[in-house]
């Protein structure tokens, strides 16, 4: 878990860039033998396209790093539960392990809206959830305060 | 439903391309006010890259073209029903409905293995179903049988 947090911290760092460019603030890793291999931050506003999320970022860097679709052996480290297009773009990725920070009642696919998981694919990754939830909870709701202070 | 035929002959065309390349044939169209602003096949094997199925290529492209993630006013056309990450991407891109051709018993997300669009989410695309579902199903029935009969 103590190794986790590590990445989560890195995750966060990628998050906050995000913030600094005024896009949500999420964060994500793809890890392979305990190296990062793919990474990504939420660019929906300044890359003009609604695919541009975090985790599929982070999981095409990884496809790129190990010229494979298949991401066998892989993990993924988000600060926000990925919501339906992540969790469906991780299981076409066959990771093998999702972690996450903060839940997401609106949109999180791995319990909180729906459990995509829990389909009966012949792919299941298992999911580590609450790694620095309150981390990834706050830099969230710090970036929504602001804008609404900004308006 | 006439047009409808009209645009899914050319993603059956795009489907093809796919096949040519020994991709599973699946092809897809990204229209606005009846003009095609995006498309795109199933390319997971040439690109190494578990993102790059048809619906993700023509919404990418479909961003690119308007320069903005929200695609208010378009319509997918596609001859798959798309999987999970593929109608989460829908969704994400707020498009106003999706035309699909062969039904998806596996993975499809619009009725088949789930219906995505029935959570209780801010949006949801209409869907229109079996627009030349034969001619849809029959390219995925050739193409698995062909890869057969090399092996």
């Amino acid at each position: 878990m103590d190794s986790y947090e590590t990445y989560m911290r890195q995750a966060l760092l990628l998050a906050r860039e995000a913030a600094n460019e005024l896009e949500v603030p999420v964060g994500a890793l793809v890890i392979k033998d305990g190296v990062v291999i793919g990474w990504g931050r939420n660019r929906r506003e300044t890359a003009a396209n609604a695919l541009a999320h975090a985790e599929l970022e982070a999981i095409h860097t990884a496809c790129a790093s190990l010229q494979r679709w298949r991401l066998t052996g892989c993990e993924l480290i988000v600060t926000l539960e990925p919501c339906p297009m992540c969790a469906g773009a991780i299981i076409n990725a066959r990771l093998d392990r999702v972690v996450f920070g903060a839940s997401d009642p609106k949109a999180g696919s791995l319990g909180s809206l729906t459990n995509l998981f829990a389909l009966p694919y012949n792919h299941k990754p298992q999911v580590i959830k609450g790694v620095l939830e309150q981390e990834c909870a706050e830099i969230l709701k710090d970036f929504f305060k602001c804008l609404r202070n900004k308006k």
